[in-house]
């Protein structure tokens, strides 16, 4: 596997394109559409909040067939707690798109985010797909991953290559996070292509598979958003033989590449959470269960306390402790043992001396690396989070006005 | 029943005093003694967190046989993870106390608030509880108010007197809250005593139904303490005939009693949670059941979006729908209707027009009253918080240094 250039348009035969449609109140791009020239098979996980947009619902029903060929999404407005009006504005978003690419409008995935509950401004947004969908193009896809950005300082994107049958295949994508974002996908945007050959119930298996370890795995805030959803289309173009089984060796590759892209970008996220000045990187390890390794890493990446201990260089490693003592996971305290970086900081349960400089120095490092060591089992897991600054509250205090 | 002057010393036979030990770094008091001329019927409840400092075990232990005469407390060290050396220090922490106050060490409940992982300054602890035990007197009660705080930035004290079968019966407490504050009991310190006399199968009994609807409704960061713990101490001077039953006339009139003074406590929390400037209470009516009225409730005082929006007088009402999505709760979002103070946002789950500087006005109060309405059953909760600022993180960012 090696990282190339570029992002959802490096596999063969995607293009894409942002642009400003004046959705958001400053002077950035909005409105993004993301195409195949081929249909592709398709897959997509959600959001878990009851409270959701309309987008959700019209995409799973449009992924009911295991396929799409394009993706229409806009910034500034979630267009979610806006009732009919908000469905309604969905489907002819993604009516407008299909038309315009000449595809069944069934096979266009519509994705928003931004402020809830405002009616979406359909003129421009309308405005806004009609010159994306005219200027797509393979260089087009930094644009379009600028105009899924909300509070995100940097766009995130990735490409990859592997090889599968001795045929080159390439993975690309693009993300966005920065608030709302916490475990149990709910937590940011994120659109994947690849020019694998690949089957739509395979390719959805595989992407479940590879959420649970990467964008389930990162927590801004513990605030899950109405909107989210990664979408992943594959149109076949590499001429690979296809693949039809995740646990072949194809089906492997495949998934290691993919796990590749979804962790690079749910890093990505965490590292540029609202605020956010270093990325923290939890690793729980010898944990009796995946499921209490997850569920400790996931609980001391969100936990305001050690977040802001790690904003403030303190070596506050009982509030690490603490954290995983609330997650609900069952473990023995009086065997834990906790690190800062390379510096072991508690042994079973209790504090061992440290320097307190060389834990300070731990700690302005980034990412910020704590390792709980339970003990108690050969299972472990891995999460992502950021430290919680003045500037999450100044960001958050003020959004929407 | 009417608010009465102090707080644990105005039941009949109950005195406290609170020291300056220098545990806590600046000049402050740090050691608190509570104690009864009498041998009390006794209860507590206790933090969840699996992480738990000693005093959590020890006084459980000494509730067991239901009785206890004095609480002996420290601020400025939880000594919590702190071993084997921790457990003999709080066990010591008793056996002095008794010792000094004349009565069983099994008697004296012990209770630590403050940093976790360092070792109790155990000379500087001893000084300390000789000083407070010479000078029990019934003015000594605020002074153990202000020895127990630790980021508070107020002393909590509150005191009622409630009438029980003709006869005056008072009941007094102090608590102490600020970081760390989540619900499930976990999440503070608070003594309250009364001159009541009562079972303490009663007394147990009473106090877990008063802490259900009172410091288990109140959340300043979600974060769940290893140490906190509410206490009530009755010493039966007041004369009334013995409470044996809460469901008794004279059960229900102490109830309510105890449940104001719960009630006004866990507000005071919340209000004066870290750095925060508003109360926030979130009342969730017309829901389907209890658990599911008190799951939404707590969400939505709990979410760092909706917090932050409340400090930046933001009416983004989508977070407060959106926090009630991810509750976990079932419900249905189109039904849902939501009010700020006077005003509502929205209806059928989707928003309303509103004026923004109307809207603003109603987030300007304190406390700031936000009613969601689910508008599908006869069932209630509230739950109280407090904003999010940019003090939360400064106080958080270099707690321990």
């Amino acid at each position: 596997m090696k990282i190339i250039d570029g992002s959802v348009t490096a596999p063969i035969g995607f293009l894409a394109q942002g642009v400003e449609a004046v959705i958001k109140k400053l002077d950035k791009k909005d409105v993004a559409i993301i195409s195949s020239t081929h249909l592709c098979a398709a897959a997509g996980v959600f959001t878990t909040n009851i409270v959701r947009a309309a987008c959700v619902d019209v995409d799973r029903a449009h992924l009911e067939n295991g396929s799409a060929q394009a993706i229409v999404a806009n910034s500034g407005n979630a267009n979610a707690c806006t009732g009919q009006p908000g469905w309604d504005d969905t489907v002819e978003m993604a009516r407008l798109t299909g038309k315009l690419l000449g595809i069944d409008p069934h096979e266009v995935l519509v994705a928003s985010t931004g402020v809830i509950g405002v009616a979406m401004p359909m003129d421009r947004i309308e405005q806004g797909i009609r010159t994306a969908a005219a200027g797509l193009s393979r260089e087009g896809a930094n644009n379009a991953a600028q105009a899924i950005m909300t509070t995100d300082l940097a766009s995130k994107e990735i490409a990859v290559e592997i090889e599968i049958e001795g045929c080159p295949v390439r993975i690309g994508a693009m993300a966005k996070g920065s608030g709302m974002i916490h475990p149990n996908m709910a937590t940011m945007l994120s659109f994947i292509t690849t020019d694998a050959a690949i089957s739509g119930r395979c390719l959805h298996e595989m992407l479940v598979k590879s959420t649970d370890s990467s964008f389930n795995m990162i927590s801004v805030d513990r605030d899950t958003s109405t909107n989210d959803m990664a979408l992943i289309l594959a149109n076949g173009l590499a001429g690979n033989p296809s693949i039809n089984n995740p646990a072949s060796e194809a089906g492997q590759v495949f998934q290691q590449g993919l796990d590749f892209v979804t962790t690079s970008l749910a890093k990505m996220i965490a590292r540029d959470g609202e605020g956010a000045t270093r990325l923290i990187e939890v690793q729980v390890v010898n944990a009796d269960s995946q499921a209490t390794a997850r569920t400790v890493a996931r609980s001391i990446t969100s936990s305001n306390l050690t977040k802001a201990a790690v904003f403030g260089e303190d070596a506050n490693w009982g509030r690490i402790l603490a954290a995983a003592g609330y997650s609900g996971a069952r473990f023995d305290p009086n065997q834990v043992d906790i690190y800062l970086g390379e510096q072991q900081m508690a042994a079973d349960g209790m504090g061992i001396g440290f320097d307190e400089d060389q834990a300070r120095a731990q700690l302005q490092k980034d990412p910020v690396i704590i390792k709980v060591d339970l003990k108690a089992g050969p299972e472990k897991a891995t999460a992502w989070g950021c430290d919680l600054t003045y500037d999450y509250v100044r960001i958050n205090a003020a959004y929407r006005t």
